[in-house]
């Protein structure tokens, strides 16, 4: 049985997507019941030189719309990164959960070999499909996806690991 | 072209493993410079009842050996938990990498239909082997990951995202 590029990426982006829309729910939650200002977790960063925590939720966007787009060959979305509540990160969750599963499904499933060419600071780098999915995107998302939650974790939020690990 | 179970697995964990063990080695450096303590860092943790930093490393390693051992069908090798130092923990992500690279390629690449069954907390679960992979093993590691590089991002280690992201 061979593994599929589809199952590699669109769903597991959107188990762990779903998973910080639960979170963002629960922060939120915790500042309307406890009377702290949104901002408070919003903008928080666990160090002065790192991106605040709604900045990690829309990185983690972006790295999961650019894969499923980079993969099937279509063009990324461009989004304006207007943000600035907890209403607007559920709606860019939505739009990029949207997004993701709106791209064909065979698209992807042909990705495996498929050159990926990535410019970012005025350098360019070529992947091939699948080392572009598991070495490059999905640690990417990962990583600020993770953040997000330790952010929230960090600042006194009630959740745990099962939250970030969702269903599947 | 399809896609490798292999490819998906064991390169990956080597990847990040391979990060954490850099890290590390400039957390280390860290405390040596600034004599700081290095249980400063090893027991840092970003709220009083999650994990500290040495023990989120460890439990990545395991998602790292678990995943490997469970998708090629042999024993998980039991690690005792006795990690106390930088050192134990470079000992521990090297005695990982090596495992992990030692469990047979083939057996791997043919575990995307594999029925993997997990006992934790008495509860008895099972995957098959894709969805296993890429939506709980891959998950969890890169939670346990991200999360000790934020600890050590927290407490004023200089790194950025490029020492997680490593090369591949």
């Amino acid at each position: 049985m061979s593994f599929s590029m589809y199952s590699a990426s669109v769903p597991v982006f959107k188990q762990i997507l779903t998973s910080l829309s639960s979170i963002l729910q629960k922060a939120e939650a915790h500042c309307t019941e406890r009377k702290i200002d949104p901002a408070a977790l919003l903008q928080a960063r666990l160090y002065p030189d790192m991106f605040p925590m709604l900045r990690q939720v829309l990185i983690a966007c972006d790295f999961a719309k650019g894969a499923a787009a980079r993969l099937a060959g279509v063009e990324v979305p461009k989004y304006e990164d207007n943000e600035v509540s907890f209403a607007d990160l559920q709606a860019r969750i939505a739009k990029t959960i949207a997004f993701i599963e709106s791209v064909p499904r065979a698209d992807i499933e042909e990705s495996a070999g498929r050159t990926i060419t990535l410019t970012s600071g005025g350098t360019t780098r070529e992947f091939v499909g699948q080392a572009y999915l598991v070495h490059y995107a999905l640690a990417h998302f990962y990583f600020h996806a993770t953040t997000a939650y330790d952010l929230l974790r960090h600042n006194g939020v009630e959740i745990g690991k099962k939250d970030f690990i969702g269903s599947f």
